[in-house]
């Protein structure tokens, strides 16, 4: 299945698609059953639940009266993923500045004086 | 600071927007050299840059003449909970589909004539 991340992310914008995926997440559920917690007609769920279905996000039985819906992982799997990396790249910079405040403190000591002991004297 | 879930999600649901954010993961950067690789007007990188500044993630410099744009991880690190609190529940499902799927091949394998051993006296 292609995975649209832009169709992804603009289905997770609302607060309402969110619940409906938290609430799919225990497991399938009718468009009845996921309308009763909220204050809002089943055609507005209805739409939401469009919006879920055209992002790949629930899948829902064709043949079966209930048409139970049900959640699709996969755009999930590939949002976490978008994010995961770019948060590695995130810590790296981090670490970056760490290490980068770690010379410089080293390098103040040395000036301040204090005993360079290994580090000074491994530079060619 | 107020992390709009809304307003994340919906910031994430552009390509533009999403290479803008990796390029500022590498170090801060000015609006100029964000446009460099877009076949795309400054201002059209300019209203991206709103939308990613409104949603908290991203800050511009008030004082500097560059005004260079850097990254604000909080909004990320809130997305990516969200996901992650939403994966294992997700996981969690397969689990317990998982432990059924066994409990049930023991009871055909009982069935089909195997040694019941411990299972089948369990039930009082």
């Amino acid at each position: 299945m292609h995975i649209d991340l832009d169709a992804t992310f603009a289905a997770l914008a609302d607060p309402t698609r969110r619940a409906i995926l938290a609430r799919l997440a225990t497991g399938e559920a009718t468009v009845t059953e996921l309308a009763a917690p909220f204050a809002m007609s089943q055609p507005a769920i209805s739409k939401h639940l469009r919006v879920l279905e055209r992002a790949g996000l629930i899948s829902r039985s064709r043949s079966a009266q209930r048409r139970p819906c049900r959640l699709n992982a996969g755009p999930l799997q590939e949002a976490t993923a978008w994010l995961a990396a770019y948060r590695d790249h995130w810590a790296e910079s981090y670490q970056r500045l760490d290490n980068l405040l770690d010379e410089l403190r080293a390098t103040e000591e040395t000036a301040a004086g204090e005993p360079a002991e290994a580090e000074g004297g491994d530079r060619a």
